[in-house]
């Protein structure tokens, strides 16, 4: 049987390889090395994607490879840092070399994608899980925190939300949709892509900013409470994709929007001198952002229709445990 | 039931924690942020420790804790690294409080110790594991690499080594020894001591390092291929504990002492001409480091006794597929 430093050598050390000159030593020794700019500061981030947790246990090991990428580099996004390097914490229950081949394939293309570099990982044996760390580079004091948002600026959204929560009920056959928005849907659940682009031509217009993993209710709800404030956001101007709108009944599409995951958008705040500039530049950029609401003094996220009425939302977000 | 968020809060964001000035966001946000000094270096290095693999499903949580982070702290003692962060992806069963009480107290503990923060993590649910990154600084083009080893260079280790093999044969009942000497081998096992301070002695002096994870015999291993080179290794020469000389036959506790992983001892080569400074600056230390065989041309490692014959061992460190 192949042992972890073959397993190493074969598939992480080699294909698809992604070589940057600050990286001063890779894979392969004790410890990675790399080199931070003087003008520049360091931004990291975990993350663990546990099989039957946070993706079925059938789930292709090419869309594993790219989501826990993915992931990461999105919480990188959100803090307005460029990625550079990860790390890739992987267990797996036994040695498969079409699995590996598959994970790895889809890792480093999305690492190429981004000029980041895998300098170092363990490989161990386990039920299946991956963690990835991604190490980002900010220039001195501009990180883009969940804590600046204040009274008065707007709420954005990059693109469109639910459609990974809609994904999710069709595996789980709760509902059935044509073969093509399906395929769609998926591709949204499984291959979402890091919105690192626009987390950093957004950085200097943003007084805070968050990735919607566990939905945008529940996301923006974390900006709030830890800016201090509460927000209105309208339902209606919530940017549901054609699909999601076709597929589901529009209070059904709006609470999915809402109250799902894993789409990986970033949500943001921006005060109201900056607008005009900021939407200016994501034009330019073809970066679609709608603005959802507006950041208000006091507590917690009201969610209201045009009418008045308030929207009643189910469950705000994952909860873990 | 409480949430992730909660979680964090109480057993990971107040308790006992160190704070350091280079740490301009620790947990709570999408990202970490630190500070780089410009004349240092970034050494990184991630490891998993899976309940059932690396350490029996009972293994007190105390001890985990303290494990998961004694490993990663060892991978920067062995580059030279002076360690300062850690992030912490923990994927957990169950929630509860006196297991989370137990590690995060004994994790604490020892980051206390050495002056490390906790900056960030993840908690997940699913079958026990704990992945750790350690973050640590070394001066420009000072790290300590497994590749630097010459033919004429001493090979060195630190304190004694097999221990933890030891006391991995007793709580598998494959050996019945005393409490007391049971007890200390267990403290071996599921405490080590990560050998920083000794790291940070010898990066002036050493040609290579490697910590003693896999066996004495295979990390050895590891820098002869990494550099190239062979080895001539004194059996008689490798340091064993006083209890692990009287729980075994003489030939027993030698192969335990080269075959056996999980010490967390350094092994490093030093040239002839930096042998005395060295000896000396240990000594001063009160750190104790033995002279086990010299670096030879050529390939492979060869195990001799006094009399020239060749040792024989079993298995080369652990494999993990």
């Amino acid at each position: 049987m192949p042992n972890e430093f073959k397993l190493i050598t074969d598939y992480f050390d080699r294909p698809n390889r992604v070589f940057r000159k600050d990286v001063l030593r890779g894979i392969g020794d004790d410890c990675a090395v790399v080199r931070v700019p003087a003008n520049k500061q360091l931004a990291v981030s975990i993350d663990t994607l546990v099989a039957g947790v946070h993706f079925p246990e059938n789930t292709p090991a090419s869309d594993i490879g790219h989501k826990a990428l993915a992931v990461n580099l999105s919480d990188l996004a959100a803090a307005g840092a460029a990625p550079c390097w990860v790390t890739l914490a992987l267990t797996l229950p036994e040695f498969n070399t079409s699995w590996l081949k598959a994970f790895s394939a889809h890792f480093f293309a999305l690492a190429k994608k981004f000029n980041v570099q895998l300098i170092g990982g363990d490989t161990t044996h386990g039920p299946l899980s991956v963690t990835i760390q991604a190490h980002g580079l900010v220039p001195k004091n501009k990180i883009i925190s969940r804590s600046g948002a204040k009274p008065g600026d707007l709420i954005y959204v990059t693109n469109t939300v639910g459609n990974a929560g809609l994904a999710l009920m069709c595996l789980q056959n709760k509902m059935s949709i044509p073969t093509k928005d399906r395929a769609l849907m998926l591709q949204h659940l499984n291959r979402p892509m890091p919105r690192v682009k626009e987390g950093l031509l957004l950085r200097r217009f943003v007084s805070a900013m968050i990735d919607v993993s566990d939905g945008l209710a529940a996301d923006l709800s974390h900006i709030l409470e830890q800016s201090g404030v509460g927000a209105v956001l309208q339902v209606e101007d919530v940017p549901l994709s054609a699909v999601l709108k076709k597929s589901l009944p529009k209070k059904k599409a709006r609470e999915m929007a809402l109250g799902s995951g894993d789409d990986y958008e970033l949500c943001f705040t921006v005060p109201v001198g900056k607008r005009a500039v900021m939407e200016k530049v994501m034009r330019a950029n073809k970066v679609k952002v709608s603005c959802v609401g507006e950041i208000v003094r006091g507590k917690g996220l009201r969610l209201v229709l045009r009418d008045g009425k308030k929207f009643l939302l189910g469950k705000k977000g994952y909860l873990h445990f």
